[in-house]
């Protein structure tokens, strides 16, 4: 993962917003320096470099890849009331909301741009297609997320796909625009994004386990933050999908505050019913059964098995924790 | 301008947003059914009439602007924090601020997707050129547009950069795309778009005129609006630029509100110092200047003179109240 990690940083160090409107373009380029893990356009390189050598030539389809991310970041920030990332404020915060607004939106415009520019008459209708078709999903997730807040009870089945869009289709879209501006045929690019998207769930999944059961030295956010927000995650839904009566009523209870807890208790608590009725394990097996379904839609790539190696890498280092 | 307003309010009428998903699509139908005047699709469907005959066929392309356009109302009410469009309730004050960042973010990712399906492998690098540059250019006009609300001078050049950008090339775009879908040399594409440019940059100023000298009954705004919010439009900025200092100085005391008038002395007493300068005049030839800089482009076009006289008619229909 590092050469192709180094690549894009280099590349996105070099990289130059338009002249001018300052305003406008100097808080995309602050969101884009706040940094991450830059697993969108990586896996964009990797994919494009199972089929040809030059990966170097597709950096700015990456970087377009990139900056929708962040433009997604930009906006969700304003609609979480975030006032920090990653220790840094948010454009919102640093700048003012009319700000993280339009240069949200002219984010999105760049992107699209830069990506019609990276198309030849061959492949602007398979690229551009899956990227509007990704783009209006991660708008989907997102609204869902939103409408989750404020509804009683969620379907285990609807939280995946939330997660599904709001995460998963912008990794597997960005595996299918890079086997496809590869040149990689229709079937492969497919399987690339079905890796994707199961990949990205796998982890999304994970990432809930973390939150309440992970180590906290190497989890990056706060252990149990998740369930001090009363946040409808994988456990909570899987656990009232299963949970007998009596176990469910009283998470409920502890969720609605009808029973009155500390904040180190409740996350004991609820952490301790998860134990009782095996959701930890439930979400650990549905982690890797979607890892297994990634690895064998991979597998049916038709290249050398050695060019597969990088992005085998890059998930078992995205789920390295779960093991 | 009747018969492709009437086709283009049909199709309108019949489109559907997709399935699901109602708390994302639902508040982008409702702005598009708030109305206007239509005139960036309409100006798409002459365009493409000058030239060919089915302009049926691209009803779509004119949908995917008109939605564009209404992305941007949707995000520019929120920030000009405006609670009524048309007397109906923006969007974020009829749902919320969260809904409406989200549902402009797929209705601009919608617009891509259209304009991309009307493309062939011929037109697409042209087309989609086109709409992002357009788009990109209509987020810097906001951004000048708000950047001059906190600058204390702002240079008349500077000022018709932004009502270009903010306004004009949206309806030169259109015209442009029109053009170029219809198979139309890229000359002619480009005179097009030069005659929607100089058109768009005419109704602007025409408008600034408007709202301090147009009559109240013909005019859609409270006339005045402009001077009681302090606006920097073409007549103050033409007023700074070349009224005597004494005058200058009277108009920014009374912006500034050093000199205390009442709202209705107020719009009385700038406007004695425009007409006592001949600054009306002044903006009404600017607005003219640009009409016939906009119908020389529009004569160059090689298509048989009456193929144009629609797009003739809607220019003087858009211009005249300045008759």
């Amino acid at each position: 993962m590092t050469i192709y990690l180094n690549h894009f940083e280099k590349y996105l160090k070099e990289s130059k917003w338009p002249d001018g409107y300052e305003n406008l373009y100097d808080p995309c380029a602050y969101i884009m320096k706040i940094g991450g893990k830059r697993i969108r356009p990586v896996s964009m390189l990797m994919a494009y470099h199972m089929f040809k050598p030059d990966y170097e030539r597709i950096e700015q389809a990456a970087f377009a890849i990139e900056v929708f991310h962040n433009f997604t970041l930009m906006h969700d920030d304003i609609m979480d009331q975030a006032d920090l990332r990653r220790n840094q404020p948010t454009v919102h915060t640093k700048y003012n909301l009319n700000t993280a607004i339009l240069s949200g939106d002219v984010m999105l415009i760049h992107a699209f741009d830069i990506l019609l520019k990276c198309c030849d008459k061959k492949s602007y209708g398979p690229v551009l297609g899956t990227f509007t078709e990704v783009a209006r999903g991660v708008c989907e997730g997102q609204r869902l997320d939103m409408d989750f807040e404020t509804q009683i009870s969620v379907k285990l089945a609807r939280y995946v796909q939330m997660i599904t869009l709001k995460t998963a289709v912008l990794l597997a879209g960005s595996l299918k625009i890079g086997a496809l501006l590869a040149g990689a045929k229709a079937r492969d690019a497919k399987l690339l994004y079905s890796f994707g998207l199961d990949a990205g769930i796998a982890f999304q999944i994970l990432d809930d386990y973390l939150d309440a059961f992970g180590e906290q030295a190497s989890f990056g956010k706060t252990v149990g933050g998740d369930i001090l927000q009363n946040k409808k995650t994988f456990l909570v839904l899987k656990a009232y999908e299963t949970m007998p009566s009596i176990a469910k009523k009283r998470l409920k209870d502890i969720f609605s505050s009808k029973i009155s807890l500390s904040p180190d208790e409740k996350v004991m608590e609820v952490k301790a019913l998860f134990l009782e009725h095996g959701i930890d394990q439930k979400a650990l097996e549905a982690s890797r059964a979607y890892t297994v379904k990634a690895k064998q839609a991979l597998d049916r790539v038709q290249v050398a098995p050695e060019n597969k190696l990088p992005l085998l890498q890059m998930l078992d280092d995205l789920l390295q924790r779960n093991s």
